[in-house]
This record gives C-alpha cells, sequence and structure tokens, in this order.
C-alpha cells in the first residue's frame, strides 16, 4: 500500500510547485501570526477573517468590525491591535468575531484554500495537530508563511517538529527534501531550542520594534488542543 | 563599515526575492550539472552554451553543434551525451565548444545572469571559489538550482559549505536564514557525507535510472581551481 506522503513548502512562492488537493494543509508562521490566532481561540474568540490587504481590512473596519492589522510588526493606526498573541485577550476576543491582517501569515492562509482542509498550526497546537491528521489519513504538506516569500527558520524548525511526529506513525512517508532538512534542524534546535532562536533573522527584526517578548511563549509546545480550520474563508474551531 | 552579505536562494523561484545586483551570483546544481561542467573546464572545454529548452538545444544540433542534454536524468535522442560529469572526457571535449541543456541546471544559470559576475560551483572548486569571491570583495548569492523549482539536499550542503568558508573572513555576515540553515545542515552531513546523502530525494531518482556512481565524485572537494563564469550568455574560464 502506497503511504500517506509529509510535504514541507518553505515559500509562500513555491506552493504551486507542491499543491497536493488530497493533503491537509497546516499554515504555520510561528513568529507570530499562527500563535496569535491559535492565543485568540484557546481565549475564545469564534472567528477570524483572515485578510490579506491592508484595503480589505480597512473596509472591513469602516463597516465596525474589530480589525488586527500590521506590517513588518507596526500596528497600523486604523486597527485595534497588531499581531502580537498577548493582544489576543480574553477581555477582547472572547465571543468576537475578529478580521487579521499581516505581513506573510494572512495571505499564506488565503493561498492555502485549494487544500482539502486548511489549519493552523503553532507550537502551541502542535501534538493536537499530529494526532488529528493522523486520524484524517491524509497526506500533510506543511505551508511556511516565511518572510516576504523568504525561508524563514522558525516555521522550519516547527514544520520540522510536526512532521517527525507524523513520520513516528508507519502510514507516513516522505520522500521532500525540504521535510528532511526541516526535520533534521529540528533536531539541531531543540536542545536549546532559545539560543537557536536568538540567531533567527525574524527575532532580530522583532527586537528593532521591541516585539520580541513573546518569543519565549511562541515556543511553547501543546498549551491547547484547539485547531483553528478555514471555512468559507474564515477560521473557526475544528 | 558595513560588512559583505552572504545569501542563499533555494530555488530559482525565489530569485526574484534575493536578487542582488552588486552580488557575485554561484549558481549550483551538485546532482550533476554544475559538477559536470567544471569536469568539462578541467577537460579543456573551451566554451559552454548553456540553453534554457530542448527546441534550442536541438537547433544547436541540427547547425553541427555537439550537444549534451538530458530531462529527469534520460538523455535525449538527438544529443550527443547526456548530464553525467564522466561524458565530459578530454577525448570529447578538449578544444570543444558544447550546447547543454538540463532540467534544472542551465535555466538557473540563464536566472542568474543579472548578478555583477556569476559563476558555477560544485565541490569539484569550492576553495577556489570561496578564494576568487573574498579577493572580489563582492556580495555573495547563492543560487540552488533545485528540481524543479522545489528545495534540494545537495545544493543546500554545498551553499552551506561555500557559506562557511567566505564568513571565515570577518569582512562577511550573514542575517539571512536560509544560509544559517544551509551551515547548520552542512554540519550536520560533513562527517559522514555518503550516509547523509543517501536519503535524498535527487540521490532515489538517479538510482532508478542507474545513474548514481557519479556520486561520491560530485561531493569531491577542490579536484581543481578552475571556475567557469558567464560572459555573453556563454560559459568561459574565469
Amino acid at each position: 500500500m502506497e503511504k500517506l506522503k509529509v510535504e514541507v513548502c518553505y515559500s509562500p512562492a513555491l506552493f504551486p510547485y507542491y499543491e497536493n488537493r488530497d493533503a491537509v494543509v497546516v499554515v504555520t508562521d510561528v513568529l507570530r501570526a499562527s500563535s496569535a490566532i491559535v492565543t485568540a481561540f484557546m481565549n475564545g474568540v469564534e472567528r477570524i477573517i483572515p485578510v490579506g490587504t491592508l484595503e480589505e481590512a480597512k473596509a472591513y473596519k469602516d463597516r465596525g468590525y474589530m480589525v488586527a492589522a500590521e506590517r513588518d510588526g507596526i500596528v497600523r493606526d486604523f486597527a485595534d491591535f497588531g499581531n502580537s498573541p498577548y493582544n489576543f485577550t480574553p477581555e477582547r476576543v472572547q465571543g468576537k468575531q475578529i478580521v487579521y491582517s499581516t505581513t506573510n501569515g494572512t495571505n499564506a492562509i488565503k493561498l492555502a484554500s485549494s487544500g482539502s482542509q486548511v489549519l493552523i498550526g503553532a507550537y502551541l497546537n502542535i501534538s493536537a495537530l499530529a494526532t488529528h491528521i493522523i486520524k484524517s489519513g491524509r497526506d500533510l504538506l506543511i505551508l511556511c508563511a516565511g518572510w516576504k516569500n523568504k525561508f524563514n527558520l522558525e516555521d522550519t524548525l516547527f514544520a520540522g517538529a510536526l512532521s517527525e511526529m507524523l513520520l513516528e506513525d508507519d502510514r507516513y512517508n516522505t520522500i521532500c527534501d525540504a521535510t528532511l532538512g526541516a526535520i533534521d534542524l529540528h533536531n539541531v534546535a531543540r536542545g536549546n531550542m532559545m539560543a537557536y532562536v536568538e540567531k533567527v533573522a525574524q527575532k532580530g527584526r522583532l527586537r528593532v520594534n521591541n516585539l520580541d517578548d513573546v518569543i519565549p511563549y511562541c515556543f511553547e509546545s501543546d498549551l491547547t488542543e484547539l485547531i483553528p480550520v478555514l471555512m468559507d474563508d474564515q477560521l473557526v474551531r475544528l
């Protein structure tokens, strides 16, 4: 019997070469969009509407929606708040609908919508994801949001960790070099993740704007079993 | 003083996001185009004309040129030979002009031509490359040919090895995650390269066609100081 496939795509710009309509697509943007989205569901948000452009986000704001929007880590002035997971507090988000637009993450989510199911992945819900995908009996394709279509390390480390969990199940296999590379990098980093992340370019970008306080939180595993899923272009609880 | 940059681009499809007109661009396709090109110069070829499409290659053949052309590791029937480095013997290539078209490598070379200088890199000439680039005092951008626009490990290992050589020089620096990842993978693999390469997807592809005999050769370092350089769309000795 042919095995189920695990593949990793390092950039939204490479997604056309990896597209697989039979796969569950996990979109990740560890620093910080996917960590923030998972946190919002942990804190009771009802749905999140990911939008690609700031114009769309502003149009929703003008219609009375609560909007989280940033570019390059900076909150936009029309927005209610930016994309730090710490912004998505229960007081703000419980029972609410939130429109969300970020530099990399939300575009990746919209791009992924051709998959059979699109899930949002972060360290915060990694084991729940692995369990769900294995139960689904489908291929896995991990789409890393990257940084402006460039490869980034933090999403790759997450992809390696999740791939390794799937491949521990005999029904899964990979011949994807990007998956093998991600697993090796995960194993280089796992012993001392915070030291490894020190060298990550995104950390430099976040530090410039004093936004690096959330990094240890974004690398915490299994704080929740909640999995955000894309339904009709909106994110809801699976 | 601002340091010179080292960057690695994992796929021709990502090249627009890394493009740097001040950089020396090193194009690599370890298995097998760039290793074959370096070998051809070791064996006395006068020039190599890289062409993107099989139609162009065939048109050159019809005009009397010697043509090396393959797709997916299979020699095309109109061609004189395929792209194994072992095909580029002194008897065949010395003093000759050869037209060359491959699945990934030749398109990457043509794409890279916006750089200030385009060099062909392989393990076979890696130290000579490092020495030349450091002397040039320019940024380095390594373009991995990949496999049909997907990430591949063998080109990444080479990119990591070459990047590490540059970064030993104080004038060079990197904030490129792809470079940091490539260096880490190089350090995972370097202790036992052949065992590591066993798991590389390209090796599986080559083995299917009994073309894997060249792999140990393609990972041999510093067999030559020759560096092929692109001049007016043709490769000549630097």
